[in-house]
């Protein structure tokens, strides 16, 4: 090993120039903090005109060659994406580097043979930057943790939707129109897909149960909605309850008679306005995390930007170097429980459900009696008459979400019923 | 070293208690998540007869003897206080076993040395339990935020103050009415002293202080008021001007012409009520933090009791045996950088004063050149003439601390000024 720990950096856009900047700005306290300077070896980039910032000779297109040289100790990959991320991150492992990724498609997907090619290569593999950005969540899950049993973890783990939702909150807008401010203002891109369909959550949401439930869980095996179907209508109706509505990644331990599984999913819930996760609004991300000893814990941050990322990418890298210093590898992740994930239809879970209906003797009865047939039991029941039409609204106890699913099916169909106007799921009622 | 990793434990009493059942109920997980399977190796206490519930072969008196057994790896102390927590310790460390201690009082007075003689012998020292209880909070401080610059920490870290000036903003008692409720509810101590007159907060303060700048602070360095003179009229004018009144722990880097220094304190303080700090109520902790590139973060969760104390405890013991396994010790702490204490007359703070005077022409101006004579300078003030007397309340912009409370005292002794009914600080307005 050489004077200085050596680092590859594999990819140089907004979260890249931000790690590079910070090691030479903070390189003298980095060096104090890890034993050792950390230098930069090399920037693999496809397109080295476009970094003029970056020393010309620490650029390279050759990223294969990069994480691979003898010299080179350290990992860091921000490219994201899938590939070439994951060739380049098992060369890497398999050359003995340490890794720090920030890559939470490629966690969330692949996870489990990434670790298992750290542990055979007794090298390190972090990732806290691919989950709530420079929030601190995975170490405390993988190691504050780590003496105690979790229940729950319920985030807001995606900056844009957070950001459309309370738009939509703040100014009664529908979604469409929010979204359009969500891009003018820069919290959304282009192409909003990832975000607004749940998938960049539901990544997360795979790599957050795995830690805490010590069992392999990937991006496939989340159920997901979007918010893309959440109206107005929705967002004002969750007022009226008391509710307000966020796009929420949970993962919980349900227990059964053949064990106990896990419930991995994502979708928008109208929570009280008096959770903590309620308050969170614009841009920011929050993880709340249920534990039998600990009892209830919170995190809240940025959730993504260039310099949380960054921060986020350099503690895993003074953690991984000081590792490298003492030539032991830190805790890696375990999957000996093995629990396996629920199906969503047979997760329990509770909906609310906003009707219009004729206003004649006997509707609710009928209505209610749906519910009943399914086996769904009614938690509270609002009923507003005007005219000859009223409005019912309805929050149910937990039920399999597979009958509440079909109870709404059926309430629409049904004569008395001439509308549904909300439906959505409810979360953190007591 | 045997099949087993044998823990001694140090004291047991409600957290003591509380760790031996979670080592025994969660003996496999831990045992899948060390890599080895954890034991009891004994236990020491005073009282032998009053441990029923402990297997007999496993209760000793003798603790210095159980620290030094060989077959003893690691030694978790929940004993609270300096002596003889510090004499077995430095014993248990000497001996070459890896240390979990919940003792904030310890490591506030003595943790240079502690930390000093675990690296002489490269062994661990962790004691995530001794601030804010079960809230992962050290560990992100010391590992997660290591590649950035903190600036500023600002903790509620005692629930039973927190508790009491909650209860104050809720019913507009008094704090000896409150304080007297807390007792009731089991959230005051008997001797009240150390919360309420904010050592405790204090030897938590002296701890992040030490972890977030690289600094050696000590219990002594920081500068404390308690709540006792928080006053029923403190909390109703916090009220009117949109804050809240909180006991704060308060650790920031600050900029001057020699160099940064580090100002650590404690004190009763108002916060804006959108603060997210302003919403942890009851016996709760948060912790905010500010650092250059992950921006604002908070941690949030209980601060206290058996339980949670006891999920930190166990995260660190499940940290310290995976080290055991693999051989190396975790990162230490580090006084690199080696920052001052600023004296507390030389801290920039905020005050809000609330005044009755004369309601005659020229008061308002009499008592700004006050402020102006010592420096200060005043950001809003409000005047309310009701008959021949008029109150005012100023909120003043950030000055050294002496030079505010030379203003009141100056403020105290004019005519036109008939009382002031509050003085307080003011922090985290923009």
């Amino acid at each position: 090993m050489s004077d200085s720990l050596k680092v590859a950096l594999l990819g140089c856009g907004t979260v890249g120039s931000a790690v590079l900047r910070l090691l030479s700005e903070q390189a003298d306290d980095l060096a104090a903090r890890v034993g050792r300077r950390v230098e930069v070896a090399g920037v693999a980039v496809r397109r080295p005109d476009r970094h003029a910032g970056v020393p010309a000779e620490l650029l390279t297109t050759d990223a294969e060659a990069l994480v691979t040289r003898d010299d080179v100790d350290l990992v860091v990959e921000v490219i994201g994406g899938i590939e070439p991320a994951r060739t380049l991150l098992l060369a890497a492992i398999g050359a003995g580097k340490s890794v720090v990724s920030a890559n939470k498609a490629l966690l969330a997907e692949d996870g489990v043979a990434l670790h298992a090619a750290a542990a055979d290569a007794g090298v390190d593999l972090y990732y806290e930057a691919a989950v709530a950005g420079a929030i601190p969540l995975l170490r405390p899950l993988r190691e504050s943790l780590a003496g105690d049993q979790l229940r729950r973890v319920v985030g807001i783990v995606n900056g844009t939707t957070n950001y459309i939702l309370s738009r939509m909150a703040e100014t009664g807008a529908g979604f469409g129109e929010a979204l359009a401010e969500a891009t003018e203002a820069g919290y959304a891109e282009a192409d909003p897909t990832a975000d607004v369909d749940g998938f960049d959550a539901a990544a997360k949401a795979a790599i957050l149960a795995s830690l805490a439930f010590h069992s392999p869980v990937r991006s496939s095996d989340v159920y997901r909605e979007g918010i893309a179907a959440v109206s107005a209508s929705d967002v004002a109706r969750a007022a009226e309850i008391g509710c307000t509505v966020k796009l929420l990644a949970i993962c919980e331990r349900v227990a059964g008679e053949d064990g106990d599984t896990i419930a991995v999913r994502v979708h928008p819930a109208m929570i009280p306005t008096t959770h903590p996760l309620a308050a969170v609004g614009g841009a920011f991300n929050a993880v709340f995390v249920e534990a039998d000893a600990a009892g209830e814990l919170m995190f809240y941050g940025q959730g993504a930007g260039g310099e949380p990322t960054a921060s986020a990418v350099l503690g895993d890298l003074v953690a991984v170097a000081r590792n490298r210093l003492t030539g032991a590898a830190g805790p890696g992740t375990t999957g000996y429980a093995g629990l396996s994930v629920r199906p969503m239809a047979e997760t329990p879970t509770r909906y609310h459900v906003s009707l219009d209906v004729a206003d004649v003797p006997g509707v609710l009865a009928t209505v209610a009696q749906e519910f009943a047939a399914h086996g769904v039991s009614i938690a509270t029941v609002r009923q507003d008459g005007h005219g000859d039409a009223a409005t019912l609204v309805i929050v149910t106890h937990r039920a399999p979400d597979a009958a509440l699913a079909t109870t709404v099916a059926r309430l629409r169909e049904m004569d008395a019923v001439r509308g549904v106007t909300s439906v959505l799921r409810v979360e953190g009622l007591s």
